[in-house]
């Protein structure tokens, strides 16, 4: 009880010295916090021994542990990803600053000038797992856009965290900034979680999880603050009659294949009866030349012996894995439907030649992101030209789709006047 | 416990209800949803007779209850506010269409062409008082923005809100759209309103309350979806040394006096230290000749026998009342300073000549609506521009300020391509 009362004022704390921070960073100018983040790059250079030293205590704490390798490799820096976290820095320090953009601007017969301008979120939690960079790379994100952020890394990398966040203290103070903008939550305490998913008495704006379904899982259940995350990425491609068939094959198999473990990979396939002769058979040998199990319904289950037959289930599946779902489809408004009830909100493709086809599934599939003769998985604020992405989100309010410098904002009017009053 | 489980059954299927209404009414074309609004309205006319006596019934069983004269002029109507509540349609009829606007688009270096469109929200639940023209400018204002709507209105207004509603019904069926587009919880049960704010299975994507702050309060305590409000308008009026003395005094007295129940009615003043001599004598008499009660910091309250002394209570109060607040300041950034800690992010204002001052107040003054040289009053969607508005939003996310029709929507990514895949 009296460690959790001390944790929760030191929590609380934190988020009241972010707060006061996020007032001065949002007035800050775009050279301050370019600079602040050119230094920070120059500090994570300079400090390549010492963060690979805390790294190495992280990585015996792990392997103690005994953590499979894959995970391992999450929270393993060297040389080179020190110079890679350095240089995203730099990148995110050359992105045009959205901070005082004027996104509309007019004027009324009264003579009033109306313009809505954006402006800072405010205070960010960012709860992320076992990427070290990410601590590097939220930070910029926020900074760049204004807001000050409060990590909270996976115990796993609790030193290697701190090493990477020491390196904002100094970068911040040198440009005149309050070096609470960047604040890292300095106890592995899993409560510290959920007093943040709680908004820290009001402070956090927004909370962004980063890591694997259970964390999303349990951010967007248990927080009382907005969160911009997506949960599932259930997407699919979908083959129109009309499709070019080597367009379709290219597309399909970038779709599914090119990474398997990303949010954009294609997980169900549909295909339209109507070319089921000529497109569906090139397109399912191909992917089970390249190794993908395929899950298909009846008709489809039928065309091989290495077709598994699939369950209610797999139409719900995010597999993440060397597999598809394929199904027959009667059309676009069939794929349109099957869509809104088995998707995710993510991202949709159709393949097609037909012009109105392709509109006509733009403007019925209601996800973040639709597409026409584009493979999913360009699903990606790097890929859109937003720069950088601190993720995809797929809630239907503010941030939908790559989360960039941009959706890290949001907007206030502003209202130019000569002594107007309002008639009664 | 039967009761209930049968309540949250009916409500249930009205999510799902208007969640499927979402869908056909997102893809309506403008002249579609414009149809029905203008049959809507000539229905509303037709029935008059059919409104009137609906009303008389809510108007006997409130009178019965001995609600004050105030509340019995909420819910009554007559023959001149059914045109009004008519004629108010007709005008969201002529307002543009927001969905389908393209926000923004760019090319990307291999061919992707992408664009921002705007798409409706979904299903918006809107919970209101004893106002029936609610009933009618809500739905409008849903059905223009392709959004289904669940309407509860409360039970004093029953009988009214029934009839209002019924003339959507023949006119949505009238162009080819489910009438459930528009739904009207048919219960005055409280705990309808509950079950709203759950989110009714997910299908519920916003939450509007109407009504006053006992009911915004409730609303934003208890609901799981976001929800579009604002609680408080506790607006300010900074008198800036360089000001204007003759637009001071009107501003400040249409700003606090025009209206003084309305959320951007302004409670507190502040006035710097500098043209204390100048300006706040003339200010505050101004104000006492009016009939507003002044309540002064220690520095004001001296000036005159008239003036309460305010206590540390009034800088955070919204009197909707004709009192004032009045503060002396030292300068734009103490008044910013006093904003960010007893504003509630509504609408503020700032009178000055000096034009860097006044420009430094639109950037540090983190509310919705920042203004220079005119009166908070103007905080109102109609004044905007909008045509017409839902109410006003001081959250931080999506809808801020005035809740319009572009409010009352998202948007989607559209990518069009020509066969790209992504590299490996």
């Amino acid at each position: 009880m009296t460690l959790n009362a001390s944790l929760a004022e030191t929590m609380n704390a934190m988020g009241a010295q972010a707060a006061m921070a996020a007032r001065e960073l949002g007035r800050a100018t775009t050279e301050q916090k370019n600079n602040a983040l050119i230094a920070a790059a120059q500090n994570l250079r300079a400090q390549t021994e010492a963060l690979l030293t805390a790294n190495r205590l992280d990585m015996d704490i792990a392997k103690e542990a005994g953590l499979n390798n894959a995970r391992l490799d999450r929270i393993a820096l060297d040389a080179e990803r020190v110079e890679g976290i350095a240089k995203a820095l730099e990148d995110v320090a050359a992105l045009p600053d959205p901070v005082g953009d004027v996104m509309a601007r007019w004027n009324r017969p009264n003579g009033l000038d109306i313009s809505r301008v954006r402006v800072p979120l405010g205070v960010i939690g960012v709860i992320y797992e076992s990427r070290p960079n990410v601590t590097a790379d939220a930070a910029a994100l926020c900074l760049k856009s204004g807001n000050a952020v409060i990590l909270r890394g996976s115990s796993e990398i609790q030193n290697s965290a701190k090493a990477v966040a020491a390196c904002f203290d100094v970068a911040l103070e040198g440009v005149g900034l309050p070096k609470t903008c960047v604040q890292l939550v300095p106890t592995p305490d899993r409560e510290a979680v959920g007093m943040m998913l709680a908004g820290l008495e009001g402070t956090i704006d927004v909370i962004v999880p980063r890591g694997g379904k259970s964390l999303v899982e349990r951010v967007q259940n248990d927080a009382r603050v907005p969160v911009f995350s997506h949960l599932d990425g259930i997407c699919h491609t979908y083959i129109h009659a009309s499709a070019d068939i080597e367009m379709a094959k290219d597309i399909t198999l970038n779709a599914k294949l090119r990474r398997t473990g990303i949010c954009g990979a294609t997980e169900t396939l549909l295909v339209d009866r109507q070319c089921a002769e000529t497109h569906l058979k090139p397109l399912i040998m191909a992917l089970l030349d390249e190794g993908c199990e395929v899950r298909g319904d009846e008709d489809v289950a039928g065309m091989d012996d290495r077709i598994v037959k699939a369950t209610a289930q797999d139409w719900d599946t995010e597999y993440l894995d060397s597999i598809i779902s394929v199904k027959l489809i009667e059309g676009v408004e069939d794929a349109i439907s099957h869509i809104a009830v088995h998707g995710s909100g993510h991202t949709e493709a159709i393949i097609a030649e037909d012009a109105s086809a392709a509109e006509a599934y733009l403007d019925g599939v209601d996800s973040a992101i639709v597409m026409h003769n584009a493979s999913t998985q360009f699903a990606d604020g790097g890929e859109f030209g937003m720069g950088a992405e601190i993720g995809i989100a797929t809630g239907r309010f503010h941030a939908r789709g790559p989360v960039g410098l941009e959706q890290l904002t949001t907007f206030k009017y502003q209202v130019r006047g000569s002594g107007q009053t309002r008639p009664r």
